[in-house]
């Protein structure tokens, strides 16, 4: 190196900048109106910046003022968030504020997400699911500004989020440990918070916000809106799954399809004594149509990647079976939770198409979604070394069918999909949507969102199909016909193959696993409205109002 | 549930233990001499204990601590600790406290760990990686007490851990926010500590110990021992793998033979016209081999699960680099560190036993190592959905193999062996020794470090074995057998099928990739010693006294 090479290069510049926002902060505390000069003083064209934009929290204010940015002066950023849910994460390349983008999920966002890419306004990177997206924030997507929400701040920039942590533990310890800024908007600020989420020593500046951070309720499903036949799914997933591999570790996906599993705990998987012996430990949301098995004794640890509005009372009150703080709410940490799940002993979750080898994906034409926490959560766990019932046997099995020779265990990973989804639009297709959005978006791969090779188990209406007991893809192929149902790919199948399938028990249908049809009825709900739910909490829980109809 | 059952079970018992520990401490700050009275006083028989037993850092004045409490008042602990180092990490369960151990590694303490076992002085949960046992702080194995070290705290409990912060975090938010308790031994009681590494409201105790806590320099090799042999790998690691694949982002284990490539960048990797294009990040502790590379501007940024003895200084006069905090020195992150990692393009490690299959192991008889974080560093990141040019080019090469048709990227998993190791001990061998220790302690599998379908390369001195080119078991054993050498496994290879392979690229040896053995000299090595490294560092590298001949 020469003489005069630098290795501060970033403490050096990060110096500047923060004495240049200075004039507008006092201390550490930005009025609200000062947040555009303050962020012209210390974003630099081409930075990465991080916005919080969690699954659920959102720093909107900040999000807001970055996308109204002078083009000018500050252009060419390179966002690194993992939610973009909001306008305005989306206005700031549209301004040409920012050009280049790497995320995790786009949710509603996803179309003109698509629009803007084919405009040529926004560069992707490439996109992640969560905890990569994490892990690269300390490899190659380190960022120089984070623009974070929190529910409190002091004075001295010490941070307390509430129930709401998500995100903001990793994006501020990836962004403080460079020289980086971090900007954090606060519902208020006090003298002395509850308690620390992030130690003030990391925070810049902290600006608190006309309105407090925006929250999506993302994890609510009203019972009312449970049909018969996804109680019967949920029959076939207890009787069928849970009960027989004995799963006491495991994550449910979001949906009317997990949450009657849910609610019928307390009364089918009761009357078979399943109590004790299933769904021991979760790592999901605080879902509100989890209250009636939590209040039953079913599930005795719940780690949360986040909060779900309304039922923060409720988790206050309930702290033996959340993570909640010394100041009695709860701490969420989506890195932890995705961790925990990922190294559980089951992952089921809905999707919206699945191809004849189990692929399946919520990719549709014209909408770029992502990936979100799913990916992680549904796949085989290949450096898992400790041992459990369910994840031995499911490795034996997988292993008789293969003929492996060295032993391992596998992760139980299950689509549940009714073979028809909403408009009877067929859920089982003979090649998912994602090979022409791959083709319109010029993407290096298809967005699958959970691989055949890592599915064990799809259930349908009409049956569970084991995939990791087949011995080849004609198999497979034979196996996810033969609980497609109706639809073109279900009436493709091979009787004989699907007949031979099912005496070798790798096609169950309900009466093969002793589940009773006639019983799938709403009256299986230990909860069948938005009312049971806060009438099972105690009235702790408190629904948003879009939930309320009395 | 019953009218009298209750929530809050664990804070109230949470409670009356801070009760009665409150007499023996002032505050939270506890007097050495006061401990055995304060975990008499806090911890209960049945409790789940976790002593920070890191990779590098320990709590070695709380483990002795804890292994001298009376067995007639306290027993049956659970400890769930990464690593075992110590002797009174044993001596807990010798003299009666402790029953039952769930760990991730024991290193130096394998065979005593082994004869406890057959003693049934200790019952063994499971042998974890990393991120699984923290996954598990999160679900079924939440500490209830956490004995961890800091450098550092101030008397309202705030911790700063400087560059060792390793396991910390993640011990401490498993336990602070399950209302379980947290006593941290520091170096030194402070009036305000450098940085904040755990918020004071997370901890419930910390006692300044009479020493500082033990700390292990276990990523330092000295240049003086690499041989010409683990020089020639190097080069072909370099030219045949990080050149072709284009490997920016990658994971080194520790030994000589990945420290063999780092001295021999700024020269061999140099004349190649390669700096910028490889090694730009790094997950890997800050090992001084690395020095002369980063000095030559290969490694543009490195975060570390851990420090490293010596390497203070040099990190913290290296902020580009390195994950330094506002105080000027490091803040590691062993929970960070394997995530980035994982979602790496490349992991390359050495091992001790590899099979005909690419299975490896450092299992060996009598002996029981566990794992670490070579599993996850060194296995199939399947929950990865970004796109780089390496793992889209090693997994269309993967997909050619096999004839899959659903197209994924692939993790390049690579294994660096000499075919003998130390007193001509063959690396080969036709059945892994873990079977055996499966057998004689009672596993439920046999203890594979790395599998050989998560391996996508094996490199010997005979050339690569490119494993993930291969279609078959049977061609698979032909390319482990033909860089196998002169064991009694490389003379049994089928020399016309390994004619084949070499013929379709799947092996290489040195003149296929253009690698001049005469050129594998010691005159390669950027740095031949300590003191080179030292000279490299500008003298900020202050190697401990074990490793000085000066």
């Amino acid at each position: 190196m020469s003489p005069d090479f630098h290795w501060d290069t970033l403490a050096r510049n990060t110096a500047a900048r923060l004495k240049r926002g200075a004039s507008h902060a006092n201390g550490k505390v930005v009025a609200a109106e000062n947040i555009a000069a303050l962020l012209h003083a210390v974003i630099e064209s081409g930075d990465r910046v991080c916005v919080e934009g969690n699954n659920q929290k959102h720093a909107d204010f900040l999000a807001t003022a970055l996308s109204k940015m002078d083009a000018n002066l500050v252009h060419d950023l390179h966002i690194i968030q993992s939610n973009l849910a909001l306008a305005a994460h989306l206005d700031v390349f549209e301004r040409g504020v920012a050009s280049r983008l790497d995320f995790c999920y786009s949710g509603d966002q996803g179309v003109r997400l698509a629009r803007l890419i084919k405009a040529g306004k926004i560069n992707v990177g490439a996109i992640h699911t969560y905890l990569e997206l994490y892990g690269r924030y300390f490899m190659d997507l380190t960022p120089r500004v984070s623009l974070i929400a929190a529910q409190s701040a002091d004075a001295n920039g010490n941070l307390y989020t509430g129930p709401n942590t998500e995100d903001t533990p990793a994006v501020a310890e990836g962004t403080a440990f460079k020289n980086g800024i971090i900007i954090a908007q606060v519902n208020e600020i006090v003298d002395t918070v509850p308690r620390v989420d992030v130690p003030g020593d990391w925070v810049s500046y902290v600006v608190q916000a006309p309105k407090p951070h925006y929250i999506e309720p993302i994890f609510t499903r009203d019972p009312a809106q449970i049909t018969e036949t996804q109680i019967l799914m949920a029959m076939m997933v207890i009787k069928g799954l849970y009960a027989p591999y004995g799963v006491t570790r495991l994550n449910h996906g979001i949906g009317f399809d997990t949450a009657a599993i849910e609610l019928i705990l307390p009364t089918y998987a009761e009357s078979l004594g399943l109590r004790g012996k299933i769904c021991n430990y979760m790592t999901v949301n605080p879902c509100p149509t989890l209250i009636p098995a939590i209040e039953s004794g079913f599930v005795k640890g719940i780690h949360c990647a986040g909060s779900e509005l309304g039922m923060e009372e409720y988790v206050r009150a309930r702290p033996d079976v959340f993570f909640n703080g010394p100041d009695g709410s709860m701490r969420s940490n989506r890195v932890f939770c995705q961790i925990a799940g990922h190294y559980s002993d089951l992952f089921i979750g809905s999707t919206l198409q699945v191809d004849t080898q189990g692929n399946s994906s919520t990719a549709t034409l014209n909408r770029i979604t992502g990936f979100g926490g799913a990916p992680n959560f549904g796949s085989e766990s290949r450096a898992r070394r400790h041992v459990s019932y369910p994840w031995l046997k499911a490795g034996q099995e997988a292993a008789q069918a293969t003929g492996a020779t060295m032993p391992r265990g596998r992760k139980l990973v299950v689509q549940m999909v009714e073979s028809f989804r909403e408009k009877m639009s067929p859920t089982f297709t003979e090649k998912l949507d994602a090979w022409q959005l791959m083709e319109d978006l010029s993407l290096e791969l298809p967005p699958v969102m959970v691989y055949g090779d890592d599915v064990t188990q799809i259930v349908t209406e009409e049956g569970i199909a084991h995939l990791h007991k087949c011995s080849n893809p004609q198999e497979r192929e034979q196996a996810v016909r033969g609980v497609a149902g109706f639809t073109a790919v279900g009436l493709k199948r091979d009787q004989r193959v699907v007949d031979n399938l099912r005496d070798r028990g790798v096609i169950q249908r309900p009466e093969d696993i002793g589940v009773d049809v006639s019983l799938a009825t709403r009256d299986l709900l230990a909860a069948k409205s938005m009312k049971d739910l806060v009438r099972w909490s105690g009235n702790l829980y408190q629904p948003p109002n879009r939930f309320r109809n009395w």
